[in-house]
């Protein structure tokens, strides 16, 4: 049991509208029906969100935060990671992450998705805000989760074969 | 279940001799016991002996790596975390840990040691190397755990009082 | 003589065409007749370019490099700082400058573009290869280098007025 | 120019007595004499007390601050790095230089001078309040420098010969 399934980052605002929370949520809870674990920068917004679907279906959550104090997290959030590097934790939300799903976002997530792709991750955008080349773009959580899974997949059997 | 009770950082050397592998493991059973997380390094030795511990009590175990792969983790780990940032992931460790137990170590273990007396974490050290002023020296596992919830429940009430 | 000068950060690709190459030295230039720092992440392509013209007329540079050992600096680099942070060393890179200028560059500098933007720091890009919402674009290292000392003098003014 | 002249650390308290300050800008002092650059964290106490003596005889200073902002260093502090990562900018310190000083000082400079020691950099330490095995004591700011240089040089052989 060294890894509970894969790592999935969810990746957006700190601050969202109600239409693009809910997308978040469903993105949550797919996760945590496809078994695999929720890792996310455990603040408000996108990540409250994500992290609220995953535990409605018992999954587990994971928050890599940017202060010094694990109290800071949403209580969606299991694991609490206290970083206190401020926005250098995004590094390790990409880095932790095996693929990631980015909903809406502003900059900060334009940051990360392009660090991911940078280093080799899979990013898959629900509503993005930017287009980054090489991101793909699913319509619905649903997509979203299988599509990530899909190119998680897809660097296994690279990496088994290589 | 937002914090699944305390997180407690195990600290020691990456190599160790079998005696102090022993009681690492025996420290990382207490912690599960006591229904606390075990937070380490995430690497060999002290690190992988106390998560070993805590998984055969069925406790949970978060490794926050110095590299930049989660399949650099022990096989005791749930939740690795890739930092990519070497030993400066030693201060995401102890803010992340509410409160310290060193089991022996070298250089590296004092400098977190320190680290943790610095910034207001209780530290509890069984078998140290090194003598730090206001770290407690407890002389058997399950006292080194009993030591280390007593410090975090004192945190707790001047909190709550404060 | 606290801070020599505005500090001023260069970023783009580590490997680079020699057109690129050439804009970027001309940004250093630019950067070091106006008695600015330039700030900078120390290795090859744009860095290097950017530090040699720098250093063509007698401007200081600063590495922020990702390794651990400033002997992987470039050798136009007077003060190599060795974080071992990866690409987490991005954002210090963003904190450390009072504005940027992109020159080219991929996914990394996206990422630290996207960052600057989401941290209020103005940047201004020269031949961009992806549109980022907010980012000045020039045309002539001239222009960039006059761009952003616009940009920190407007910054300058709020500060003193707010 | 790559490197002007070797990277001297400095460590030490924040804020310290009149006598320690005294010896910190007397250590300084001979950082700048020899044609070294001082490296410290850019803040008060010892870190502007060394500071203010390597500007006195005019050498380079660089200030690895732990917060978001340049303006945050010490008015001696050349370069400002802003890391905007708390302790863990300790860890970049003690990269960044090729071999450290320790002023008296307090649990983080013992941190300081422990990860020194773990990955293998010299360490001089003044009026120490911890000992640490291996930590060459010095009993004056000139031998403390004098003995820095020496083990730098030492290094350098072993680099060579190696």
């Amino acid at each position: 049991m060294k890894v509970r399934g894969p790592f999935i980052g969810v990746i957006g605002a700190g601050s969202c509208s109600i239409t693009v929370a809910r997308l978040a949520c469903e993105v949550g809870r797919e996760i945590a029906r496809n078994h695999a674990v929720l890792v996310c920068g455990g603040l408000g917004g996108v990540m409250a969100a994500a992290a609220r679907g995953a535990k409605e279906l018992g999954g587990y959550t994971v928050g890599i935060l940017p202060g010094p104090n694990i109290a800071e997290a949403n209580e969606y959030i299991d694991f609490p990671i206290a970083t206190n590097m401020s926005h250098a934790r995004n590094a390790i939300i990409v880095r932790t992450s095996q693929v990631l799903i980015a909903v809406a976002g502003g900059y900060g997530t334009l940051s990360e998705m392009a660090l991911a792709m940078k280093i080799g991750k899979g990013v898959v955008a629900l509503k993005p805000q930017f287009s980054v080349p090489g991101v793909r773009v699913a319509s619905t959580p649903e997509e979203a989760v299988k599509e990530a899974l899909a190119l998680l997949d897809a660097v296994r059997q690279r990496t088994t074969q290589g």
